[in-house]
């Protein structure tokens, strides 16, 4: 469990990094070569095509960031957790979602999918 | 959406059948052959290994049946749902879990990944 808590909070930590080169390399370190990312409004397949998504939508979200709520769980290779959008200035979370990965075998995500449980108003 | 449903009502309906020629059948058109399920405690393979779990699990509980709690959400060919596991007798439910699904470009369920909401006491 050790192991998954640290790749969920780098997984965590690439939604808010504005840096391109240290989220290219968390990039690497977290995800697998292949790996694929779904969501009702985003994808993204690849670390070009992840890393792209995440830029986009760091632009359209500015001055809110990720942060996760509770720990991971994980069974088998597969793995659940929630996170929450909040101002980067404190408050209210404006959205909140659930995401389910599956891991491979060298501890990297090759596949992430997002479901949203709180939508933002608007 | 409302093919989503009807997969998911399929789903649901499986477990709760006692029936292994009528189970068969559910699981023949909800299921493709190769398709796996996988939750904390039990795991199954194809049709014949999600048969045999299923058939395990009713003994392991006699006296209970999952209902489907609000309606599956879907995006892609990915799918969410929540199930409530109660005393076919009435009464508030003993689990709650949450399940993720892929579906195959058949219509049919290729992997189901579960997660336990509500564990039951003791």
């Amino acid at each position: 469990m050790t192991d998954t808590t640290a790749l969920i909070d780098d997984y965590i930590a690439i939604w808010n990094e504005p840096d391109s080169g240290r989220r290219r390399e968390l990039i690497a370190r977290t995800w697998t070569e292949d790996a694929s990312y779904v969501d009702p409004m985003l994808t993204g397949a690849g670390h070009d095509g992840i890393d792209a998504m995440i830029a986009g939508a760091q632009q359209q979200f500015p001055g809110l960031r990720f942060e996760l709520a509770g720990a991971p769980e994980a069974h088998h290779d597969r793995v659940r957790f929630t996170w929450h959008l909040k101002p980067e200035a404190g408050g209210e979370a404006v959205a909140i979602g659930s995401d389910f990965g599956l891991v491979s075998d060298d501890g990297r995500l090759r596949s992430v999918t997002g479901f949203l449980d709180l939508v933002p108003a608007g």
